[in-house]
């Protein structure tokens, strides 16, 4: 491929296999093929069960070692024909070369889907590597889904599976599901999302994609009840027009983040060591995904920040915002970022602007918009009656308020005091919830922190905390004021796209 | 202003009065007009003198309130003019109407400059206000060097001078200085060096600039011994035509870092309500301050990363770099990301690669470039060795080295340790300052940390305490490979533009 494509036009019809994927997300009978024969033992199988276990997947697990043996109170079968009843679906986790033999066996014992933690197939370029990815697809064809090989699996926070090396992951289920061709980044967004208030129907970490991949799992999601927003990660597609379908038809459906990786020469050259597959140019990447209507981002945080905005913000493009903050330069900065992405900061209406200024110390305000509080300490109660006034702006569809709690430590310091305890986080995140009740616009808190050292321990805490209030309450929290007027305009470019 | 300008050209000579700014930033006596008369008392003026002594300036500081009485165990003094003795700079915190008096009066007493905290002047647009700020530039013409009005003042840490509000900034003197329109910004960056390793020679808050602004102190600057990069924040300029020389003059010395807020119109507006100052087009801009030399910066994060990878690393440009990191998808965006910014990641020679291998846990790792470690448990030892070995790689300029510290955490729960204990961090950063030292080529580290929630708090205090370790050693440390990236492009432009 070369050059910047022109409209994309196609009429072929993709008919994907039938899969019972009830099975594979949320499976009765589970077995897990390559766990060690020792309790003391590592690897992946081993990491696995524990993993799936302090999940508290209720299912029946039934591990597997030539060996035998016992684990974790369990008992180990030598092979996957002795297990006593039919399974749903299967982690496997042997050396490579034992692994299509396994995938076999589990197709013969009823299992829908097997997940493939093992490496050492196509991406690592080998002849026998690739013969063996080839032998996993010959299995497949004949009747059982391939998650993988080289991946780190599934995770369904309804049903307890988890992916590598994920014990701790939330059992709380929402609206995103996640397609990686990256087990790391996975992970990663699990992990970010836990804090972030970001809740996952489902993950994929598919690796290689020998079977189960992007495509197919884009057209499985469109319709899925519990999947409202689908972002992924990839890295090279293997059916570039299959792809651009999926997208589309999801697209049409729900928001499709993209997130694709190997845009340019090195980073192709480092998909191929990674998982073995082609990336393509920049331009024509840009243009594929604007065509089929997805929304697309460059990094792992712009990824979790878009997630985080269509996951908690109402079903629409936000145009015109209003701006709270402490500090005229912080205003001055978020009109800045806000014109860059076409996003309008109106001037309030003289009348509004004289009945905020009621609430706000002087000199040092400012009541236009961007409202500049000029001190940090301006009580929440305050502040709500400053976001219920430039709310009745009739033209104002979203508010951001950006509180710089860390200056609160002088204060504290000053009344000795912890600062978790000085600082009214319960508060001024209550505060924000009832504006959006009372007014029916969205909000969002930015909590800027440029003090990270180890002595201020108290003060990251204190975000973390202010943080979760928030996001136990619905509104979404980001770091900086540009990071969230940059997941605004993702969602203007797709709810904007689909006037 | 409209339009994009042509090649601009101006054989205007600008001539500064001479001032002492010995006497401005290493005053010997000072005084602290406008503390409050009750120990207990609260304000600007107060606060002011009470971070000044926390700070342990030397110098003699003389309070002066009306009322007279004691604070902190010094005499009030109940006009400037009973202090016994000449001063050498003065901070002016009384309500605006009585600032030109107590300025006239620091003048009269021999004061070479004053910094006058008080709002109310120009920033806030009525005629009064703007009669004071005019009143401030008739006494200074006489003779006294004003800055602010609407300012936080000067942090000078080798005198113990610090700004409003910061008795807990460093006294560690370093090469970064910076001038800032906005004092929020100014206080926000000293706290961020604080932890991020940026040390500074001097930061002037300059607010409403009445007198003594960007361009006098840029033409300061040039010269100053002390300083090796200045830095700063502008909203407005009051002459285009000397800011343009000023920078021009001062680029060509050392690296000038701009962040201009205000490009926008709602941004514009801000401004003149911030600073009373008038803003200007985003493209005119770019091309001004582009022909002069200088490196524009977005947003104070990105404003604290160039200042950190200029003042920490080799005063030349980077072309060529590699990056070792664990987990494909990051070797993947780096390079996509080092594309985008034109620094190239060259494949490693066969033999390197090979020797590199031998030092990686296999599958999973590639040593091409970007090295994929495969997992986060590779040890220091190991991680020095694939450092030097691509360092032979006579086309690396420069390395980064990107750790997912965070993985220790399951690792340490399993060994039931706290994950400081058990991960291997001052030896990470000894053997990357090691490589530094064995190679003669600089080094980056990077520590993202997706898991930040209050549950999380081991891993923060983890990467803070890394981060320490590697900033001792004078490394400089970036969050996330993006940045790290986008500050080796900042250098580029400026040292690639000198060649």
């Amino acid at each position: 491929m070369s050059g910047r494509p022109g409209r994309i036009k196609s009429n072929r019809k993709i008919r994907y296999p039938t899969t019972d994927y009830e099975k594979i997300f949320h499976p009765r009978t589970l077995a897990i093929v390559g766990v060690s024969a020792e309790e003391s033992g590592v690897g992946f199988g081993t990491g696995m069960l524990k993993s799936i276990m302090a999940m508290g997947f209720e299912g029946k697990i039934y591990p597997v070692n030539p060996k035998g043996g016992n684990i974790s109170g369990m008992e180990i079968f030598k092979r996957v024909e002795d297990i006593p009843e039919k399974i749903d679906f299967a982690v496997i986790a042997v050396t490579a070369r034992h692994v299509p033999d396994a995938l076999e066996a589990c197709r013969k014992k009823g299992a829908v889907g097997a997940e493939i933690l093992s490496s050492g197939f196509g991406e690592i370029g080998t002849e026998e590597g690739k013969a063996l990815e080839k032998q996993l697809q010959q299995t497949a064809a004949r009747g059982i889904r391939v998650i993988g090989p080289n991946c780190f699996g599934i995770y369904c926070p309804a049903s307890g599976l988890t992916m590598l090396p994920g014990p701790d992951l939330s059992r709380i289920s929402g609206p995103v599901a996640f397609l990686a061709q990256s087990g790391g980044m996975a992970i990663d967004l699990a992990h970010a999302g836990n804090y972030l208030g970001i809740r996952f129907s489902k993950m994929v970490s598919f690796g290689n994609g020998a079977d189960l991949r992007e495509s197919e799992l884009l057209h499985y999601l469109a319709d899925d009840p519990e999947t409202q927003v689908i972002s992924m990660y990839i890295e090279g597609i293997k059916d570039g027009e299959a792809f651009f379908l999926a997208i589309k038809e999801a697209a049409s459906k729900k928001p499709v983040i993209v997130f694709k990786g190997g845009l340019s020469i090195a980073g192709q050259r480092s998909v191929a060591s990674h998982t073995a597959s082609m990336g393509g140019s920049r331009v024509i990447w840009q243009s594929i995904l604007k065509q089929a209507g997805a929304v697309q981002v460059h990094d792992s945080e712009e990824l979790a920040q878009a997630n985080l905005a269509f996951s908690l913000l109402p079903k629409r493009s936000f145009n015109s915002i209003s701006i709270i903050g402490g500090g005229g330069a912080i205003g001055v900065t978020a009109c800045d970022t806000a014109e860059q992405y076409g996003i309008d900061v109106p001037p309030l209406p003289a009348r509004l602007q004289d009945r905020i200024g009621n609430y706000l110390p002087k000199p040092g305000s400012s009541a236009i918009n961007p409202v500049d509080v000029a001190n940090p300490y301006v009580s929440p109660q305050n502040l709500k009656e400053v976001l219920l006034t430039a709310a009745e702006d009739q033209r104002i569809e979203l508010q951001i308020l950006d509180s710089l709690l860390y200056h609160y430590k002088p204060l504290a310091k000053m009344f000795g005091k912890p600062i978790t305890e000085i600082t009214p986080y319960k508060e001024l995140a209550r505060a924000v919830r009832d504006v959006v009740d009372q007014t029916g616009k969205p909000a969002i808190a930015v909590l800027p922190n440029p003090r990270r050292g180890s002595d201020d321990m108290d003060i990251m805490e204190l975000v973390a905390l202010t943080r979760q209030e928030y996001v136990h309450l619905g509104i979404p929290v980001f770091d900086e004021l540009h990071d969230a007027i940059r997941a605004i305009d993702h969602i203007n470019t797709y709810y904007g796209g689909r006037k």
